[in-house]
């Protein structure tokens, strides 16, 4: 399949050699042609990676991960084209994460809103799946790093994209499908993006590191005596 | 042991149940001194219950429980009265959830800020530790509702008051000393309190119910070649 990775930071970097690895086509999209990282990624992937702006990458793909920073996503698509985004998938792995004010971060956007419902709204028809913004860029593609049942969300409006990227993220990273918790329409990108100070800290105060998921527990409701 | 619970609803009947029921005299306290529910718990509660205005149940008390709800507990602290709060430990329960504008809720204080930097910076020699606003009411005070080795969290500034908390978690709620997750200084309850949105969506969209909670999962970086 021919996919866009639009971002050149470390979970760009990640995801795309992960799909070549994996059999894709992959062209990194950034905000200039001549992205160093792009093209350092790109000799580093092998052949059927490829690099170019973002809308040399979306032009080309059939299907998008948005590894933007969150605050910078509504920014790329726009650079992106929205003639080269109609009607395709886009997988938001993005967090609106602020570190410019200190430890802890702030979010950008939350609360009432969210970067995957913001890109859905301004591009209603692309079909917008919230994913794998959970965990770090590693355990994305590696679930295994991780040992243990712990679990990804996806969230979206279009029931037949969900499918698709569940699909995917089984095929192509190794997450099964029993792990994959569907959280409903796009609104449900908000607790998926909230949760980050939560992550954050754990990671800072509790694990050390971030090679760390939740997995989720469930008990019976009690019976009424 | 003299505890008092601040709020009527069903998270300060049931911390204030079990507390009875393991042998310490509560008082929960709410905005008037005839509280219907808070006379109808008490009396069901048994002798070591009692109820009154919340300055009643923090002057008895020698730690609080704040069940209020987020967005009433500096009022409610306000009407318990400085004098009586001082030097205490207050264990804070609360969550800033507002449902007014429908569903998904969203939180009334988050982001840069929480209600347990709230109350501890409103009242700087109150000892507020965040915990136990992860999970429903019942699986508070009842972790094996819930099977594994799911966790809580806590946080606060100081360290000797986070210390005793966790041992009564452990004493009497039956929760195990490695399922603790301290996430420092009261800064934590950022990341606590924003995790709510998740929890509902989890609750609603892929769990059914609130029976359920997390346990964190960890792995080991990956060595590099």
């Amino acid at each position: 399949m021919k996919i866009g990775v639009l971002g050149t930071g470390g979970v760009g970097e990640t995801i795309g050699s992960k799909l070549v690895s994996v059999g894709h086509e992959v062209r990194m999209g950034s905000r200039t042609p001549d992205s160093e990282k792009a093209k350092n990624w790109a000799a580093s992937a092998g052949p059927r990676a490829s690099y170019g702006t973002f809308a040399d990458a979306a032009s080309f793909a059939e299907v998008l991960f948005n590894c933007t920073a969150g605050a910078a996503s509504l920014a790329a698509l726009e650079m992106a084209g929205r003639q080269n985004l109609a009607g395709k998938v886009l997988i938001d792995l993005s967090n609106p994460l602020d570190f410019s004010r200190g430890m802890p971060p702030t979010l950008t956007v939350c609360n009432d809103d969210s970067v995957g419902e913001q890109i859905q709204r301004a591009y209603p028809d692309l079909r917008v799946v919230k994913a794998l913004n959970t965990v770090t860029a590693p355990v994305m593609v590696n679930p295994g790093l991780v040992p243990g049942d712990h679990v990804l969300f996806v969230a979206g409006n279009d029931r037949g994209a969900k499918a698709r990227v569940s699909e995917w993220l089984v095929a192509w990273f190794g997450w099964t499908p029993g792990r994959l918790l569907d959280l409903g329409d796009i609104t449900g990108a908000r607790g998926m993006e909230m949760y980050l100070p939560l992550w954050i800290r754990m990671m800072q105060q509790s694990v050390g590191h971030p090679f760390f998921n939740i997995q989720v527990l469930k008990g019976a409701p009690p019976r009424r005596s």
